[in-house]
């Protein structure tokens, strides 16, 4: 039987979560974090909503997750990002010591790789999951935005 | 007349929340911002208590003042903390813009310097006030865990 469960399965569970942001007039990135293909956590940016740099959709998910497993160390954890972390993000996942990362579009400006942001050695990383509609829905945000 | 309000008067408050942080186990790191010689937020690390390493003293004290300005962007403050910044904390004193960061002993190993962490170009830093006791009060922690 084929596995339901692929990474993309995932991304658009974040993706989901991205349109709910941009519902909200946040720039639309989600996130949800795996364990066993369980999803422990469903977030999305609320940095204008909360008035808070802090609050963008991967740091939101890591707080949560580690709520439900009761642990502060992501182990055996898949997070989905829409958009390539940034360097603030990177930084709480490289605390996390979370075992591996899916992210869809490149940042190429502000996202780790570019900045250089190091990870913890055991976190695995793929990218380009559904990297073309998780950009898309940022470009949407944005042409509106300048409207 | 002098003014008392120097870096050393507010390193002294963010020490206050380290000394705090060691009480309860956790790693004694703590921070203050100040905006016009005036302390809006004084956190320390919690991310032992929280299960969550998203709970540096900083993080936390950007969430506070933010609140306490009812706005994201951290114009006008400086950030006193007894620890440089990690990867994380120093990302996301990167977004919210802040004036100035002062901080107490170096992290060689972990801090932003080190990892590289872009601040934002705005950000002025400071750094090594009052950095042998803030240093003291880590080793000391470390040393008494390792007993």
């Amino acid at each position: 039987m084929e596995n339901i469960f692929t990474d993309e399965y995932f991304m658009k569970k974040a993706y989901q979560e991205a349109e709910l942001a941009y519902e909200k007039g946040e720039i639309p990135v989600g996130a949800v974090i795996v364990v066993n293909d369980r999803v422990i956590a469903r977030t999305h940016n609320l940095t204008e909503m909360l008035n808070d740099v802090t609050a963008h959709a991967e740091m939101q998910a890591i707080t949560s997750a580690a709520n439900f497993l009761g642990g502060k160390y992501l182990k055996d954890c898949t997070l989905y990002v829409t958009l390539e972390p940034c360097q603030m993000c990177a930084g709480a996942l490289y605390w996390s010591q979370i075992t591996k990362i899916v992210f869809g579009a490149r940042d190429e400006q502000r996202g780790f790789i570019s900045m250089g942001t190091k990870l913890h050695p055991k976190t695995q990383v793929v990218q380009g999951v559904m990297a073309n509609e998780c950009a898309d829905l940022m470009l949407r945000f944005f042409a509106e935005r300048r409207k």
